[in-house]
């Protein structure tokens, strides 16, 4: 298959940088287009960022010509556009570009309560895509020669908050109460200044603005439904479940720990054991497709009791896949357990070349 | 009142420092005995000890010669002994101790769950010393010189835990459901070695030996009651009250975290403005009887939204008073809120000096 | 001694909420006026401040109504005005309230190579202060009611170096090679947003922008003279001193530790036990006069060879003494020793206040 | 050419873990035996190891069966083996083996001020090897079947010293002035218990224990000569170098950052730019012979003002190749700069197996 020609908008930020490094010797994507403000635009990548990752800056990314956010020029070749864009300027921009015709998978909040956008982490709920698949179809049908789109990239948190429930949802049916909560690392909050050194030396800051609603509204939506028209999305109701999140930033760079507790709707709840078969047995969607980076494996049971540990085990299966451990019986709900996932990974840009690559497999792109 | 000649059990070790450093200067009661393993007896303090404190070594501490752990020499002379010893010895020498009838308060975990021996938050649950009140008492009408008896420290992260939920249960009547994910400092854990350097850098540790259980098992104690007789103590049923603890260990030197949920039995519950003034309202029973440990605000409630902060806040009244934060409801049970407390205060060593001065204004010592 | 009126630049600031903190209940001084931007004046300060500090921010600050930076109003009443401005807006602002006549001591870097400015860390040469006597004498005499002048508090890095080097120099000659390497805590930063806590979490920032040239410069003028006239600094040549620093951020909260290396002028060079002696035996002018946070002991000179620690050692005599440690022979210069100074007492806005009690001593203000 | 056999003594500690993770899927070597404490001795590997890498335990590995360190069995078919002994047990144990024919390559300290035992840097001194290469053909000549010999590996802290030095006494002649002031990662500590956790947070170690003097020691005979017989090591003398090290421990998980300044013998002094062009151009002899693990380019200057940073930069090379940052001219001696290297990798085991490359390249096993 042919190689696609991606584009990144907002490529000088934390996310663009790490959509960059990820489409670096990537075999089924070549970038074609990076955009950034128009401070930015029309120097060579390299002049134009400030670099702060661990593996070194691309050679063939250095003197790539940065352009401006705008569906015009080498974007309007691309055949897919990752944003890494700040909210505050992604909901016009990314607007612009599907009215262009353009696909776009954002890692930005603006568009992932729209009842007609899929809400994705690429190692859950990848049907979801049905939607868009839909949407392309009946376009294709009206003589629109390129349809337009746009697929939503969850919050982190969310993330490692679903990937290891809905292997669970799909064997042992709804869960019906579910409380998380997390330890989240800085990275996530980019370097812009992000965190602020003083905020997690010693200390625990027991707040993100937003993050405890995200998570608890994303989760919904994740684990819900299609109407029947199979053209929006209609997420849980606060009767089918009830979720409850408070959120740490604490002092770890990559990877979101997060202490879950959960009840089954259904009687009598399966056992500790069968909890932990039908994690084992999972495997996603991406990679029953093939995807180069679907995980091997994607819930990784950790059976020491001290485990899983962010800076050990966050890049299982080049941090696609989730570790979880100490899964035990609560005294409160049914069940609690421990787990761990890569916030930049499967819950930032990496989630975003996964979807990419799903779109592919299934020539939406 | 005459000063009390104190004894410190364990005196080398981190907890042992503690208690040393809480006696220095202090109104009540002055150092007469220090006591370790038989590797430190015949030493001067100084020579013994591997001083680890941010405050020095006070003066008159450095030259005192240390003893074994014996109930003899000037250890018979005490008024009350703190126990800083690991519970691999605490066992043997506390029960020798009260068996020359002496008064022991201490930190290790042995005693916690005996019936008739009191678990003790000093700022919550002072009239379960009545047990004590009753068989000294009853000592004396027997003719017994000396009574001796053993108080309990709780475990750090229970302290936390109970000091807010006590007002409530007062205020609201029972909690029926509690669970608390703890972030706990390091601290706790001491210093030969304690928490090794690689598990807390860039990490989290979600699991700490025993301490999930000793939370679940001695909350129930100590919200809980005492029998007809007044002898023995009943801690609260399953029935009675469901608690889920999960503990992780962080990158925070003093202070522990805690995400707290609960839901009160007694229906309507109350609002999150009623909570907040339970606890703004609350006076402990240390500082009714005007100890001087007692904290002027028992429990601080913040109205930021990003606090408590264990580097922040946990000094708040001399680290005796707890701060609690972000108090919400909550879509599971009633309420979430956040609580910080100083572990090593009154989590441990501070604790048992508060205890010791509310036996000393209750003439028990 | 009637209680001085102190106000306070760049309020809201870190190193003005350190100001304000050391004014409360101070002995000298009571707080007048609390200047900062105008987006925050006519505020009340608790209004216009982000509070970011162990203690809570005093009651009687709460309710002041902050000002602009202006020479007038309550400032005009000042006998002496603390400057915690950003470089970028001290040099106007300072200037105009030294032409109003006021006193003026300043955190920040704009006027300390001006010849006729004292450049002080206080417990090492108050002795400058000479030139500052000089110039009110002379005003006096000529008739002005009301002569301003400015202060500058040295760099903090350069405080945690020169401390030690003055009393050796004052004993054994001129020092005339020095070598410093850092290790800076992140506080001397601020928090808006100060060091950003990707660069501290498992790394080292071996850069600080411009300190390592105020180091090499300030050291100079410190140890330095005073012309013949009394009137103007002149700080030592490159040939009398060659100074080297580098400079590292490093993961620490406050505490500037310091590996310095220095060589005499004079041979034979003292002993190990000359030198560690001349720093236990100094006591620094504003000890001597009797100033309220005078450090009881200067020099803190540790034996135990793993000491200072920035944790453990920072806050001797409230942060106003220096620990050194790890005094021995150095086989390129002559010494090489361990320095550890509180870099936001004796490093900002602590020297600050004690270059103040000194002028009150000293009756110039 | 043929797999070599490779053994690893102390193959449970940290740095035997190393040897196991950078022997899986070598090219050259596959691990042979596995020796750790009697207690140890008969279990799997998976059972007897308290693994703590960011990779997992390589399958292959997992059922090895570890035996004692003895000459013996699968060991004494070893065509290397790797010594990870602490020095404790590695003098005896290590004699026994070469004392058998068997070739050690050591990360203990034991052998390394032997005359005629190599302390080899693998991108620094392969040329030292010629000592060996002569005493085998020696035996050889002999009649000698198999000549057991001892390859020390240097101390972290002084292979990141003088990686960029040789490439500077090659082209500019001697050095005879040498600091350096070390910021040390807590990896090279081990982790039962290493460092512990309550040192590094919001701390500096000042000190770490017989580091400074094997820094200044080795430094001497990494850059020193051969005696004319070829037999053994003749280190420079104080008169030819003095060298003078500071070391710190500091809150890094990975990675050695040292502050150096030196001075050439040689006047005129090289220029900045002669300096940096010397370093981009070394291209050492493991290198220049194929060695799998040889650095691509073995010092990389970076240009970056704040740069090395041990988090972004220390895996440069896979840790084999070494950065430096902050080429400057020092007013004190010649130049100044910050150098970073890999503790692990090109400080311990990493140079270990490195080292094995070049034998097996050289035909010495």
């Amino acid at each position: 298959m042919a190689i696609k020609k991606a584009g990144v908008l907002g490529a000088t930020g934390s996310v663009g940088q790490r959509f960059i490094l990820l489409l670096a010797n990537h075999p089924d994507f070549e970038i074609h287009a990076l955009g950034a403000s128009a401070r930015s635009a029309g120097k060579e990548y390299q002049q134009a960022v400030t670099w702060k990752q661990t593996d070194l800056l691309p050679e063939f990314a250095k003197t790539i010509k940065v352009q401006e956010c705008k569906a015009e020029g080498a974007f309007a070749e691309c055949d897919v556009v990752f944003s890494g864009l700040d909210a505050d300027y992604a909901g016009e921009i990314e607007q612009e570009f599907v009215d262009a015709g353009l696909v776009v998978i954002s890692n930005a909040k603006n568009y992932r309560r729209s009842p007609d956008v899929p809400l994705i982490v690429p190692i859950v709920n990848i049907d979801h895509l049905s939607v868009i698949e839909k949407k392309v179809a009946a376009a294709k049908a009206a003589g629109t020669k390129k349809q337009g789109y746009i697929i939503c990239i969850s919050n982190c948190s969310t993330a490692g908050l679903v990937a290891p429930l809905k292997p669970l949802v799909d064997k042992f049916g709804p869960i019906d109460a579910l409380t998380a909560t997390t330890l989240q690392a800085i990275s996530g909050a980019g370097f812009s200044p992000g965190v602020s050194g003083i905020d997690v030396l010693d200390n625990i800051v027991p707040y993100i603005g937003g993050e405890e609603d995200k998570m608890e509204w994303e989760t919904k939506k994740i684990l819900g439904n299609i109407n029947k028209e199979g053209t929006e999305f209609a997420p849980l109701s606060d009767d089918e479940i009830k979720v409850s999140a408070q959120c740490n930033r604490v002092s770890v760079s990559d990877g979101h720990t997060e202490c879950i507790s959960f009840r089954f709707a259904n009687r009598p709840a399966p056992s500790v054991e069968d909890v932990k078969q039908a994690l084992r047995d999972y495997v996603c969607d991406a990679t029953k497709l093939g995807c180069h980076s679907g995980p091997k494996q994607t819930i990784h049971v950790l059976e020491e009791q001290d485990r899983p540990q962010p800076r050990l085990d966050r890049n299982r299966d080049n941090g696609y896949g989730v570790s979880v451990g100490r899964v035990r019986e609560d005294p409160v709900l049914d069940f609690k357990m421990v787990v761990l996932s890569h916030n930049t990974i499967i819950g930032a840009a990496g989630a975003g070349i996964l979807i990419a690559e799903v779109l592919k497999a299934k020539e939406l792109i």
